[in-house]
């Protein structure tokens, strides 16, 4: 009978846990024994203090194994509602190329890597960064392009603050024509609202009639129509304003460029590029200038530079514009980009050409006269007399009546007040489509032909003056991959040129690079997921809501809120709409005029170009020698607050990977002077299960998704932060003008362009959750443990900077390099750089003390790659000891030479230390090489000499 | 209006095709010119024998774009009824880890690679296959195993040639256990019909009965029965014969292994290890037998060896074994091995490891064993005393109301005759659905629990003195991977190592290694086509019926031939299949005595090895000096042959790469002495939509649709291998013992396990050829124009050695390196290894003729790749010119070196030519280094020392 365990011993409720945790129970003891403990129980009792414990399992449903957690899901996408959607405003149907799709959106190759800080190592994904930011320049005829940011309605916002920051003109009014989008509008409103700005919203006829810093137009506007924007833009020019024109890529295709237009800031999505509704996201924006206003630029710039070979290298230009060194007088809160997605469209564009592209835009814009043909010809007037894939219809009393044919025909359209109805053609629109329209307009007797219309004389869409004429994507990058052959090596060189996750740990402090499991990934390609319009009629949607409101529950039961608000689309965006929660909250209660935001020295930076942004006046808290929050300052600088106090921004625990102690006193004193907590939920992964937000104090807090709920970095986006709340506030967060939300005051508006946000990446943190259970707590505890096992490795050769009780450090260790670099001249750089050559991504750098690194396992790596790691970190230890000792000259040795590239093995060779210890410093490297492919990228250079687009391919013959 | 095309303008009938083909319109020129012509046009006038050429196009529907198609298929799929299968017979569900899933089936790293024929780029997927041997080696208990059959039905013939081979006894006689799974016992019958050995079938207490020289026993057998068979392995050792058993791996892990009960040869299927059931493959068959067989042993085995520097490396051991060296006397034609499968199932162990395919197994016998005590308790009678997973049970008159309930709960049973019914359980069921089977079998009142029996007391079904004692997957292998991110990073290290159509072209003559494109993937991993079990009802199965029979309908329009059998699952099976339809044809009219088959010297070596397993005589026919069949010769021994004379097999275009000019006159020979042409298919992506086979004259083709219809190589596997027929051989091909088929006569036996061999890949090919329409002749035109561009390329480097008229080549080319080599002891597989160092695959090696290489670039590949590999092949041939003049020794240059590894670049380098000659010789490596992780193999220390297991891990350590 010892032969056959029975169905209850043989379960495996722990079956995807195992998958999750990097190191087996074997391993784990093994961690423990070298940190001298016996049990996890022993290490987290030393570590998280007891004041904070939770101290019963979450109240989550039992673990589903990967199987029933993707059934259950399945269950849910199949109550999502597949109609065709010609609803428009900004979203449209698109075809991914599958080469794309499986290559790019679902290799974990792209998916896991992380903002590519360390250019050495990311110059695939900036090379399809760069890529976007040509395209960009080309379709809007701008100079300057960033390398995305969240949505088109956030990127209209960041519009707005650059020109209030740049224009010359002293207005503090920004004009917004009413036929911009209407989520656009009400982002924009929110934002100017939080900012101080003066708002008009009206026909563009009546801008004239203002002093404004600047004006939103949209081209094509809202409902379709084009207008030559000109002498609108020489109006604002003539007031020393900026002209700020939200647009569409695929109209720009067939369209003169805002940019030959005047334009000054030229925005929008690059959704329709490939990338899937998604029911709102998660997709890139877009957003160009003119080079004059370039450190003005809100988000990333991709540039180019040269290495330390001289050849050349890309990199995040400008890393030092002002929203980052004057933080407290930032303007912008950026930080996540949507590089996954801008990748896409990017690769969209190199795939399809600019006769490739061209050609779909002349489709859609051909099918759409045809139609508007045809309904002319039956007597339906349409508003909009030019177009380019959108007809505002005046139907009348026949409204109801055509919105019930569309409705039995499973067509969405736009419904607009007054008898008007929208429709807006796409890309996967086929002349079928048109004879559905038709027969939904007119009946089934309509008596028109496709082919007929299109045989005949067709007015086009587009007035004769605007019609382009420049050229665009001429660089050969868009002219060579058109193949699918070519195309799949193009995606594979660049994959092959990134280190990801899929090849080692990226052990980045603050950043939480866990596993993405592919089975929480597989969800978000299913077609009732990613081919969702965001407003599509609520009933359509019915698997989203389920999946939203249990993640919303699951959510509150780990944090112990009442509310989740899942529109913030990053985790700065999160920060926003929090801090706009609570300064709702104190002027519902008549206390608008509480404006100072505390905030401890050791915060991260978007944390004071947040609070500037819901216009607060930020007060640095100071910390004590143990990286603590000062007490003593926290209070006097509270006291003096006294009745302007709106808030505290904490994380926890603290950016200096610690849980302080007096984390609850911290929070009642600020609730003692009438203040709301803000906790920063970064290092929320240190808390999951051990501890909640909510139960230490804190009245809101965003969660990163993609830290600690696993949705995929992405090389540098998507994010997704959505905030939690308690009750009080629950009805100052975020509405929606379109889909209007249940809980948030209805006149609350919107922080991002979409209700949900990023909708389409949930299902990743719904599994996760799903496949976890209350089993959540042992990750947290194994990710402490492996900090905990680095901390100990590591801190003899370079000192742990902070710890908390008993010595133990959270989920994270900052390592102390400075002594060091006094000693012997290596920084803390040339030691990330000598990581490459061992195979590594190198940790946190100087944050969120200069000098330092901060090294962050996260529960998903084993002992077996810990200890990799702390080879390579004791081993470059030695190298400076080397140096230190004088056997290597202090700039020629392989610290200051990292990263290493084939170019120098292959040249000759006449250095201190061998190839050998240059290039396979270690086992592993000699088996599992991974080769960076440019040397040391030169900041300074780039900076000096900003180049950002695509560079002639002579540039990189030698 | 210029600025707006019509919809018909801008429609894109070629959408896929212009992907499918590597150059463009301009690029095509540019060759063309190159070639001195105008247009395509006048190249295949040129090239192709008027004779021969299809004036007309292929009729096929016109092309559907990628949308269009998935949808169509889509349509199709959801036909298909995914009920619960509980059928057993060697097909059981699974879970395919989705980080397998992801990475490695949906992976064109993995599946776009070739054959590891070129171990120094193929270390990854030959250390999958290693491991694949070492589990079947742990599992069977046997000393050495091969790396995959093609299912267990075929293997279960190879065992009995393989026994036929080996055994001391004088028997012609051969008994199978009739407990077989039936479709292997057809499979063994038909295969030793063709052989001529007896065949007796019977149960196994009837094996003393007969003298023979093996037997074929199952374990458990096909009704779950598990029966000790050490007596009747002694008795068969008693008279030199030897024990062949099919068996199942889930089952051996808790079972005693055969080869510990004494068994010679043990085979089974994979498909149960995370492969899914595909509606009948693919899947790889595991085949192991004792070290002293070795040289019989049918198949691939990867073997260890060392490399230039003496470290560990991988590759196929014992190439040169008797099937390949004397073919006429071949006793098994296998050359298609099923490597993508056997990669998945090596990889499902490693992800398991042994405890948790231990647990897998533990739960599949309990969740039976508690099947089995809840109905004994309720009186059903069960036939099989003990069982492991299966039960077959004796429900006499309430046979069809069971199977009615059955049908209502969406669950298949197996059906036997006489009230019997069998239900065989796996990976996917649970407690959920013994439940189910519980009111199927009772009804709804049965008043039992799973949860009661599981807690009472359960009788195991595995009879004591079986369970299984011995260890297993002890090698660390298994033991480190069994978190997500080991695993990913594993896949990733693997698939890192070699080289695959995703990096670069590989122009391998004959085997058309052409664009896989996505869209052609995505519908095999569609659950409604990778759950089916084979043997469902057809009615569940509506969707393949759909899609088989149009591209049934298609391949006739396309090879001419009037039917087509899908069952061969490899090109060598289709040579089989339509050798053994010529010989039944041949019966059917009294002339059984018609044995003689005539070769060309320069056919395929499966050609011989097929028409000896169909027990014909071969005489090869000679080729004259244009490489092209000398006439005289065929006639003349085609009128010795006369009345014996059986068949001509000739490849089309011919082996040496052209068009003979004399094939009509060839088949007309053969008709006019009463013979059968069978048209090897290997060069047909030569033929499609300019000549079509039938109209040549053949009688039988076999289309390998992994070289022509874009199945992808899978890195050796799977292949796919249908026949076409003329009407008069229609009834003589394959049926199947399970799921008659409509057409063959019933009689006939199958050659495969599945009835339609391995239909889940054949959504592949429709894809294929649904995107291509029509249009397919431009795939050949523009694959013949790159094989001619390439000659003349190289021709003047290194002598094309045979053209056909105009002095043109069909689709690929062979480039005579002997001259070279007699002059500069340069050989071709120096070539072929330095090629690796300017990061392409070789092109094929010494076929068909020795010292030659023969290149097939295909259409898919542009021409800026043909001008990489032409800059590539020239810079070599200046290399050999240095060699020539005495300025590198002849043994110690770049070429003799090659490959050239990271080890060489790191240790001291002491060579007449410099590190970047010898790594980077171009700007493309450069830029894009793919770097050989062994340097060359030694072969022959391998095959001497001959090692097929994994390696322990000390040996890696320098």
């Amino acid at each position: 009978m010892s032969q056959m365990p029975s169905l209850s011993q043989l379960q495996q409720p722990d079956a995807f846990l195992r998958r999750h945790l990097g190191p087996d129970e074997t391993e784990q003891q093994a961690m423990l024994q070298a940190l001298g403990l016996a049990s996890r129980d022993e290490l987290i009792v030393q570590t998280v203090p007891p004041a904070i414990r939770l101290n019963r399992p979450l109240d989550l449903p039992e673990a589903l194994d990967e199987q029933q957690a993707l059934a259950k899901l399945r269950g849910y996408a199949e109550q999502n509602q597949l109609w065709t959607s010609l609803i428009g405003m900004g979203y449209y149907g698109t075809h991914t190329p599958t080469v794309i799709l499986r290559n790019l959106l679902e290799n974990p190759g792209w998916y896991t890597a992380y903002t590519p800080y360390q250019p050495e190592i990311a110059q695939g994904r900036l090379e399809a960064l760069l890529n976007f930011q040509q395209l960009t320049i080309d379709l809007t005829g701008l100079d300057l392009a960033s390398a995305s940011l969240l949505d088109e309605a956030t990127a209209a916002a960041e519009a707005m603050a650059l020109a209030k920051r740049v224009a010359k003109s002293r207005s503090n009014l920004f004009f917004v024509d009413e036929d911009c989008h209407p989520q656009t509008l009400s982002v924009v409103q929110t934002r100017a609202e939080a900012f101080g700005f003066d708002l008009v919203v009206g026909p563009v006829d009546k801008l004239a009639e203002h002093q404004v810093f600047g004006a939103l137009l949209q081209y094509p506007d809202t409902h379709g129509e084009i207008r030559d924007l000109r002498p609108l833009i020489e109006h604002l020019h003539g007031q020393q304003a900026l002209a700020c024109v939200g647009t569409d890529l695929l109209a720009l295709l067939l369209l003169t460029p805002p940019g030959e237009l005047g334009a000054d800031v030229v925005f929008g999505s690059a959704q329709r590029f490939g990338v899937p509704m998604g029911y709102g996201g998660p997709h890139a924006a877009f957003f160009a200038t003119r080079d004059e206003f370039k450190r003005a630029m809100p988000g990333r710039i991709i540039g180019v530079s040269k290495d330390a070979r001289g050849n050349v290298a890309l990199r995040m230009a400008l890393q030092t514009r002002e929203q980052h060194i004057r933080r407290e007088k930032a303007n912008s809160n950026i930080c996540t980009a949507q590089v996954l997605l801008a990748n896409i469209a990017s690769c969209y564009a190199v795939y399809h050409g600019p006769e490739g592209l061209k050609r779909i835009a002349q489709r859609v814009h051909r099918l759409t006269a045809v139609l508007a043909e045809g309904l002319a010809r039956r007597g339906i007037q349409r508003d909009n007399a030019h177009f380019f894939d959108t007809l505002t219809l005046d139907v009348g009393g026949s409204q109801t009546a055509i919105i019930e044919s569309a409705r039995a025909a499973r067509v969405n359209l736009r419904i607009l007040g007054r008898g008007k109805l929208g429709v807006s053609l796409d890309e996967t629109c086929t002349a079928e489509t048109v004879e559905r329209l038709f027969c939904i307009f007119l009946g089934a007797d309509h008596g028109l032909s496709v082919a007929e219309l299109d045989a005949g004389v067709i007015v086009p869409g587009i007035p004769a003056d605007l019609v382009r004429t420049s050229d665009y994507l001429r660089h050969p990058v868009f002219n060579a991959h058109h193949s699918e052959t070519e195309m799949l090596r193009y995606l594979k060189q660049l994959e092959n040129k990134d280190l990801a996750l899929n090849q080692a740990m990226i052990p980045l402090g603050s950043c939480t690079m866990k596993l993405n499991a592919t089975s929480e990934m597989i969800p978000i390609t299913w077609p009732e997921f990613a081919n969702l319009h965001p407003f599509v009629p609520l009933e359509q949607a019915q698997g989203y809501r389920l999946m939203i409101e249990e993640l919303e529950s699951w959510l509150c039961a780990i944090t112990g809120f009442d509310a989740i608000c899942m529109q913030p689309n990053s985790g700065a965006q999160g920060e926003y709409a929090g801090l706009l929660a609570i300064r709702r909250y104190h002027e519902s209660r008549g206390e608008g005029h509480r404006n100072i935001c505390l905030i401890p020295a050791s915060a991260h930076g978007t944390n004071p170009a947040s609070a500037q942004m819901a216009s607060m006046r930020v007060v640095i808290v100071d910390c004590d020698e143990a990286g603590n929050v000062d007490l003593d300052d926290l209070k006097r600088k509270a006291a003096e607050a006294g009745g302007q106090l709106s808030c505290l921004m904490a994380t926890y625990p603290s950016t200096h990977g610690v849980y302080e102690e007096g984390i609850r006193e911290i929070c009642e004193v600020i609730h003692s002077q009438g203040g709301q907590v803000y906790m920063d939920g970064a290092n929320l992964n240190a808390q999951v299960g051990l501890a909640r937000p909510a139960d230490i104090g804190a009245d809101v807090s965003h969660m990163n998704l993609h830290k600690t709920f696993c949705i995929p970095h992405g090389g540098g986006g998507p994010g997704m932060g959505p905030i939690g709340v308690r009750a009080h506030l629950a009805p100052f967060v975020a509405n929606h003008p379109v889909i209007e939300l249940k809980g948030p005051n209805p006149e609350n508006g919107a922080v991002s362009a979409a209700p949900w946000g990023s909708a389409s990446i949930l299902p990743i943190s719904w599994m996760y959750i799903a496949m976890m259970g209350p089993e959540l707590a042992d990750a947290t505890e194994v990710a402490i443990l492996g900090a905990n096992y680095l901390a100990q490795a590591l801190g003899g050769a370079f000192p742990v900077l902070y710890s908390g009780r008993n010595g133990r450090v959270a989920h994270e260790c900052i390592l102390d390099l400075r002594p060091l670099k006094a000693e012997t001249g290596i920084t803390e750089e040339d030691v990330a750089k000598r990581l490459m050559d061992y195979g590594f991504h190198a940790p946190t750098m100087s944050f969120p003390v200069p000098g330092t690194l901060m090294v962050e396992p996260t529960e998903s790596e084993n002992k077996h790659e810990l200890d990799r790691f702390i080879e390579a970190m004791l081993s470059i230890r030695a190298e400076i000891a080397k140096v230190q000792a004088g056997d290597w000259p202090p700039e020629d040795n392989p610290l200051k030479r990292a990263p290493h590239t084939l170019a120098d093995v292959v040249g000759i060779w006449e250095r201190p230390y061998s190839i050998e210890e240059a290039v396979v410093p270690t086992s592993h490297t000699r088996a599992h090489k991974y080769w960076p492919t440019v040397n040391r990228v030169d900041n300074v250079f780039g900076d000096r000499n900003l180049f950002c687009a695509c560079v002639p391919v002579d540039d990189y013959r030698e």
